[in-house]
C-alpha cells in the first residue's frame, strides 16, 4: 500500500521512495516518500500563510477540531493499532494502547485549548504604576518543527501535533524514517476536518531537508523527541528557536523493604519489558532492599519466564522483536560484555535476528553500559541496597535523569526521594514507565529540556504578551 | 489609665464605663466604655462614607499602611504584650507570641493587597462568546462588622482588620468585653496611619448596639469568632449579609505506632496546656496506639508536672489562670462529672479560685462533657486505640471539626487521615493547634462556617464583578 | 401521559396529583405528582447514603457519567425541546437553545470535574512552619438541595445538577409546579448512566415537603433560583447550610454616542423581548444618549413590529404568552400605573389571555413599579440621558444588580462601567441579557447571593480542607 | 578608590587592573580589577557547593536575606546613586530613581520567595491513573551565569541576583567593564546578610573568563542583557544551559486622534531622552495621527528645548553625556546619514565629545539606520500616519519587538494594538519606556528570549519535578 507525504492539505509523492517493513518478518508494510527541501520550503511557506488565521481561532472551532480528530481516531482504531503493530513491530496489545492514549491526547488537548494561560494583576504596586492595570495573554510562537521518533510513532506525534493546534501555532511533523504510517494514517483523518490547511503537514525527510528543519529561520520551535546525541545538537543548531527535547533515560526503582513484593513484581516486569524495553521511561535499574531481594529476584524471574513471544499483530503476544537487527546486535554486545566484567546473567541474554530475549542481569558494576547507558531494549538490572541514602546514591549515579519510581509506605523515604531524585518525575508506589497523557513529563540532565504533557507542551508552544492598561482613565 | 473607644478617627467616651481586670489577681488593668446604639450609627455612617475611597485606595498605598501598621506594633511590643498578658491572664511568652504574630498577620496582608485575585479568561467556548473575553475582578463587600473573642484579643482581632484593609473594606470591630485594651491600643497605631479615617473603629458595645450589629443593613458582612451558639445565631439574623464564623472544637489526636514518643509528648503538652486551653484548636482529646500508649501516658504525665504556674506577666510562668471563676467553676464541675462517671483522673483536677490545674483524665466514654464538649480549659483526655480506623472514627464522633493532628509515618494513614477526618485542616506530625496566619483556618460541622488566614479572609471579604468585553472587535 | 417522581434510582407516584399545562391554549401537557415530606425523607436519607461514594469517585468516571448525560439529551433534543416549549410556553427556536445550553452545562461539568481547585504552598513563612508544606483540596459538601425556576426549566435545573455530580454532592431536585417535566425527562436520562442511585432525585414537592427542604440538618447547602422574596427568607431559615442565591433584576443598557444603534438595536429586542421577559437578565431599562436617542426609538419600535406572535411549539414563533394569567395581568396593571402617572407607552401595552404584547414605554420616573421592580414580562423602557456619570448613577438607582450591558467604543467608559455599576456582571457592547453557561454568573444587592456558572458552582458546593505535612522529615 | 571582586565571601584583587572613568569629564571613579579564568573556576566552584544549602534555605530564611538587602541599599542610596550617576554617566535624578527600583526588586523578590509556584492536580483522568494524585514544585536550575550592561547597570544585574535568591539558585554576576562599580558596592551589602558564601559573585572578566562563562557545563543557566548580536551567539555557544535574552530595541509609540497632546508629549520627551536614550525601551519612533500631527512636533520641539544638559551628578541635570565617545560618534554618524538620505532634523543633531544633543528628525525611510536599528542614544523620529492599519504596520516593521506604546481612548484601537504588534508588551496610554519590576518584560523578534519580571525571572530560574503518589493507597 502506498501512503503519500501530506503538506497543506495534499497528498503528495516525490521522487524519492521509501518502504516501511514489519522488524519481525521483514514483511512490506507499505509504501511512502522522503521529502527533500523543495518539498519542505512549501510546507513551511504554507504554514507561515495560515499562521495569523491560526492565532484567531475561536476556541470553540479548535475544540471541535480537535474533538473531531479524536472521534476519527477512534472510528479508525483498529485498523490504525495494526499499521503501528506492524511498523514498529509492537505487540497488538501495546499499539491498541497507544492509539486510546492518543485519543485521550486530542481529547486533553480540545480542554486545553479553551483554557489558554492568561493572568490580570495589579500593575500599581508603586506610585508608578498608578491607574493602571496588566493583562498578560500567550500568543502562538509560529510555526513549529515536531520531530518524532519510532517507538511511539503515534502518541509521540500526537504529543506534538494536538498542543500545536491548541495554542493555535501551525506545525510540520517529521516522523522516524522507520515508522511514519501511522501517522500518515493520522494526515488523513485531519485532513477532513476543518483544521485551516498548511497547519499541519507531515513529512518524511532525506538529510538534507532534516538540517533544513533545524536552521530554518521561518521556523519558530522545535519540538523534538529521540536520542540525546542529535537532540542536544540541534538546540545549538535552533538559532532563535525555541527548542524542547524529549531525551532518553536508564530508569531507576527503589523497592524499600515495606513493599509488596508480588505487587511490585507484576509492575517492574511490565516496565522492564513492554515493547521490549524501547520506552524512554522502561524500568532499567532496579534496586531493592536487602531484606526482600531474594524474593525480589526470585518472584521476577519467575514472571519474566511467563511472558510470551509472538509476532506484534497477534494479541496474546507479551513480547515480540526489536525494531532492528542493529539495535538487537547493540543490545547483545552490551550484555556480553557486562557478563564478562563479572555481571551476573539471571535470564535470557539471548539473541535471534531482530529478538533479543528479555533479560535480567545483577552483580553489574556502574561502568557497566546496562547501567550507565540507555539500554532501549529488553533488558533489566537488579541490585540490593541497605539503606535507603544510598539506593537514591545509585539512581542519581547516572547522567540521564527522566524518571524514578519508588516503591514504599513511609513518608520520609517519599519525601527524601522527592526532593533528591535528580530527575523530572518521581513516581511513588509505581514504575518510572508511568504515565498519564496530561501530566508534566520531561528529563533533567542528559536526559531533555522543557517539558510535555499536553497544557505543558501547549505552554511551551506560546509566547507572553504584556498589556499595560488604565483602569481607571 | 483610661482607654476611649475608637470611631473613625476620634476617641471617644459614652456614658456606659467598664472596668477590665486582670483574671489572676482581680487588679484593675484599666477603664474603658461601652458604646450604645448612638455611636454604632455613628461609626456606621462613617464606615459607608469612606467605602468609595477605600475600594480606590491604589495598591501601594493599601501596602504602605499596612505596613506601616506591623512597623508600629512591632516597636510598642512589649507594651502590647502587657496590657495583653495583664486582660487576658495569659503568660507573658504566650502574650509576646501573639504580638509577633499579628505583626506577621499585618505584614502578610500588605503583600496580599497587591495580589487580589483577578481571572482572565476565554469566552468563546460556544459561538455565542464569539469574540468576547472575560475579566472577573473581585471588590470589596463594604462595610464589615468584626466581633472578636477573649482568648487572642489581638490577633484574632487582627485577623478581621489586617484582611479587610488589605481588600479596601472599612470595618467596625466590636472586642470582648473582657479584654478590649489591647486592640484599642492598636486604634491608637491606626490612628497615626494614612488609612482614610472612618475606615477603622473599636467598640465594645452594650446588648443593643451589639445586636444592631447584626441586623443592621448597612453592614455587608459579619466576621465572627467565638462560641458555636452565638455564631449559628448570628447566622440566622443576619439578613443579605455574609457570614463567616469562626467557633470552638475539641481538637483530637492520633499518635501512631511508629512515632517518637517524646516529641510527640513535648508538642501534645504545648496543644494542651497553653493558655490554660483556653484555645479553639486545643488538644483536647490524644488517641495513642496500644503499644506505645504506656510509654506516652508516663512521658506525658512527667512532662506535665514540670509546667511552672504563676502570674501572667511573668515570663517564666507556663500556666497561669483561666479568664475568669465560672469558667474555672465549669471545668471543674465537667472533670468531677467525668470522674463520678467512671472516668480516671492521670494528674489534676483541682481548682483554686480562676485556676484549674493542668489536668489529664483517661477511661473516658464519649458522652462525658470533657470529650464531647468543648472545655476550654485545661484539660485532655488520652485513650487507646489498636487500629487506625477506629483512632480515625473517635476523632470524628464528636459534633466538632476544626483540626487535626496525626502523628505517623505511614503515607497509608496520613492519606486516611486527610480523607476521612471531618475537620477543616489535618495536621501530620504536629498537634491540631499548630497554626501559621497564613494557612487557610476554620472548621466544619458545628465548628465554623468559611475560612481565615490572610489570603482566605481577603476572599471572603470580597464580591466577584465579571466584565465581558470585545477582544476583537 | 404520565410523569413519576424519581427518588434514588426509583421512579414513584404519590397521592397528590399535579396537572401541568400549556399556558398558550391551556392543553394539558402532562401529569405528575406532589412529594410530601416522606418521599423527601426517603430522598436525602438514600442521598446520605451515596455520599461516600461520591466523594470517591475517581474522575474519570466523574467526567464519563457527565459526557453520557449530555450526549443522551443531544439524542433526545426534539423530543426534550417540545416539552419544554408546551409547559413553559417557551417559543421552540428558545426551547432548542436552551437544549443546547444544558448539553454545553454538562459538558462543561464533565471537564471541570477533573480540575476541581487544589491548593499547595509553603508553610515556612515564619520558623513556626519549618519543614512543612501545606495542601488544600476540596471536598464535597453533602447532600445538595437544588430549586429551580420555571422561567429556564431545564437548564436553570441543569445548573445546579451538572455542578453537584462534578464536585461529587448528591443533589435533590425541586423543579417549579408549572414546569417539572423536561427535568422529569432529564431523570430518565440520568438513571439510565452509571451516577449511584441515591445521588440524583426530582421531586415536585407540597409545600410541608418544600419547607423541610430548607430547614433539615441533613441537607448541607441551598441552591435556589427564583424571586428574591422567597429566596432572602430562605436563607435565614437555613440554619447551617450554605446557601446559594440567583434571583431577579431589572436590568440596564447604556447606550453611548458612539454606537452603531442598528446592531444595538437588535440586541436589546432580543434582550427585552425573547421568552416574553419572563428571564432574570432580561432588557428592562435602556437609557440612549441624547444624540442618539431618536434614531434608537424609531429603530427599536420598527424591530418590535416585526416580532410574530404565535404558540410556542411552532419555530416561526418569536413571542408567545407568559407563564399564566396571573403575571400577564400584574405586567397589564404596572403598565397601566405608569400611563396613569404620565409614562408613554410607544408601542404596545395590551394584554389577551396569558398574552401581553411587547411594550416599549418612555417618559418613566424611577419610582414607577415597571422602572425600580422587577417586570419579569415583555416591557422595555427607554430614557435619554445626556452625560456618561448620569447613565451609570440612572443603572444603579435601583434595589436590584445582576448585570447591565453597555454599549461603547470608549476606554474611559468601559473602565467607568465596570468600576461603578453596582452588578455581578457588565457587558461591553452586548445586552446585560449575555451569558455563556462557563462564566461567573449572580447578582449583588437584592438580586442574589453568591455566583453560578459551572466552575463557580462547583467551588460553592466544595469545602475547603488543609493537609500540613512535612516535606523535609 | 579601589573595588575588590568578589567571589564567594572574599573580597580578591587580581593581576588584571581595570580604570573606570566618568565619561562627562574622564575623571577617576574607581579602580578595580579584571577575573581570569582562575578566579572564575573558584566561583563556579563555591557555587556548586551551596547548591543544596541554597535549594534548602526555608522561604522564611530567603526572605529575611532578600529584605535585609533591600533595607541595606536603602541606608546607602545617596552613596550608591552617586557611585552609579558617575560611572554610567547617568543624571542623578535617574541614578536615584534607579536605586529606588533595585531595591524594590529585592522587596518583591522577598515575597515572591515565598510563593514559588506549586501545582497539585488529579492523575485519574482515565483508569490508568485511578487513585493516584499529582504535584509539581519547582526546583532550582543550579549556578546562574548573570550578566549585566552599563546603562542600568545597579538595577539590571539586580534583576538576575534578587530572583536568583529568591529561587534558591547560586549566581555569579558578570557586570559591564565600563559600570563595574555599584555593583560591587552591592556586593558588600549582600556580604553582611545570612546569605551562604558562595551563593553570590562578582566578577568583572577577561575575554578569556567571559567566553568560559557561556560554554562551562558546571554553569546551568545564563541571564543576559545585553547587545542582539552578543546575546544570539551565547545562545547557540550554551550547550546544555537554559539561556534568557533580554536584548534591544527600537521602541514605537502610536499617537491617535482622541488623545491629549500635553499629556502624550510630556511623557515623550522622558522616554526619548532620558539617560540620553540608552535605554533598551527608550522612544525611539514616534507615529502620530495626521489630525494631531503639527501639534505634536510643535510641542514636543518646545519640551525638548527646555531639557538642561549638565553633569551626571547634578540634581537639576536632565541630559548628559553618552556612556562613551566611540558611541556618541557612531549616533552622529547615523543622524547625517539619515539627513544626506532626505530625512530632516528639526533638533539637535550635534555632538561635542560624549556628549550629543537631544535630536528630533523627520521624513526618514524605514531602511535608514536611525530607524531600522537601535539607536541607543538621544535620537526620536516622529512621523505621520491616517489610519491606525498603517500605524500598526509601521512599529511591526522592525527586527526588533521589546515594547511600543499607544495613546489612544478607543477600545477597537486597543484591541488591534494588542493583538497586532509584535512586540513583548503593549503599553497602552503611555509610553514604551513604561516599566515597573513585577511586570513580565523581554521581548520577541530579535529583541530577546525569555522574560524577566521578578516573578517571571524566578519561574526561568526553576525547573519542575513531578510527584506522582497515592492518594487513597
Amino acid at each position: 500500500m502506498e501512503y503519500k507525504l501530506y503538506i497543506a492539505g495534499d497528498f503528495v509523492k516525490t521522487d524519492q521512495k521509501l518502504t516501511v517493513s514489519n522488524p519481525y518478518d521483514d514483511s512490506i508494510v507499505g509504501e511512502t516518500f522522503l521529502a527533500g527541501s523543495k518539498e519542505l520550503d512549501l510546507a513551511i511557506d504554507k504554514a507561515e500563510s495560515v499562521k495569523n488565521e491560526m492565532r484567531d481561532l475561536p476556541s470553540y472551532k479548535k475544540f471541535e477540531i480537535l474533538l473531531s480528530i479524536a472521534d476519527r481516531i477512534a472510528d479508525k482504531k483498529s485498523e490504525l493499532a495494526l499499521v503501528l503493530a506492524k511498523e514498529a513491530g509492537k505487540p497488538l496489545k501495546y499499539a491498541l494502547g497507544e492509539i486510546d492514549r492518543a485519543i485521550q491526547v486530542f481529547k486533553v488537548a480540545a480542554e486545553e485549548s479553551k483554557r489558554l494561560p492568561k493572568e490580570y494583576f495589579s500593575i500599581d504596586w508603586t506610585p508608578a504604576g498608578h491607574g493602571k492595570e496588566g493583562l498578560v495573554k500567550y500568543f502562538p510562537v509560529g510555526v513549529i518543527a515536531g520531530i518524532a521518533p519510532f517507538n511511539f510513532p503515534l502518541n509521540l506525534a500526537v504529543h506534538k501535533i494536538a498542543p500545536a493546534i491548541a495554542s493555535g501555532n501551525p506545525i510540520i511533523l517529521k516522523p522516524a524514517r522507520s515508522t511514519p504510517l501511522s501517522v500518515l494514517e493520522l494526515a488523513k483523518i485531519i485532513d477532513e476536518t476543518e483544521l485551516p490547511k498548511g497547519a499541519f503537514s507531515v513529512l518524511t525527510m532525506d538529510r538534507e531537508a532534516g538540517n533544513q528543519l533545524v536552521t530554518d529561520n521561518r521556523i519558530n520551535m522545535l519540538s523534538f523527541t529521540g536520542s540525546p546525541s542529535v537532540g542536544w545538537k540541534m538546540k545549538t543548531n535552533a538559532g532563535r528557536k525555541k527548542v524542547a527535547l524529549e531525551l532518553g533515560g536508564n530508569a531507576g526503582v527503589i523497592v524499600s523493604d515495606d513493599s509488596d513484593i508480588e505487587f511490585v513484581v507484576k509492575k517492574c516486569i511490565v516496565g522492564g519489558f513492554a515493547y521490549s524495553g524501547q520506552v524512554c521511561i522502561h524500568v532499567q535499574r532496579i534496586y531493592v532492599h536487602e531484606t526482600v531481594f531474594d524474593n525480589f529476584i526470585y518472584q521476577f524471574t519467575e514472571g519474566t519466564k511467563q511472558l510470551k513471544f509472538g509476532a506484534p499483530d497477534e494479541l496474546s503476544t507479551d513480547v515480540s522483536v526489536m525494531i532492528d537487527e542493529q539495535n538487537a546486535i547493540r543490545v547483545e554486545e552490551w550484555v556480553k560484555d557486562a557478563e564478562k566484567d563479572g555481571a551476573k546473567i539471571l535470564f535470557g541474554g539471548n539473541r535471534k535476528g531482530t529478538y533479543f530475549e528479555p533479560t535480567i542481569i545483577t552483580n553489574t558494576k556502574r561502568e557497566m553500559k546496562v547501567c550507565a547507558l540507555e539500554v532501549f531494549g529488553p533488558v533489566v538490572i537488579i541490585e540490593k541496597f541497605s539503606d535507603f541514602d544510598e539506593a537514591v546514591k545509585s539512581v542519581n549515579d547516572s547522567e540521564y535523569g527522566l524518571q524514578a519510581g519508588v516503591f514504599t509506605n513511609k513518608i520520609n523515604e517519599m519525601n527524601q526521594a522527592y526532593n533528591e531524585l535528580e530527575v523530572g518525575g518521581v513516581i511513588v508506589n509505581d514504575v518510572p514507565t508511568f504515565r498519564v497523557d496530561h501530566m508534566p513529563y520531561g528529563g533533567v540532565k542528559n536526559s531533555g529540556f522543557g517539558r510535555e504533557g499536553i497544557k505543558y507542551s501547549i505552554f511551551e508552544m506560546l509566547e507572553p504578551k504584556l498589556l499595560v492598561k488604565n483602569a481607571d482613565y
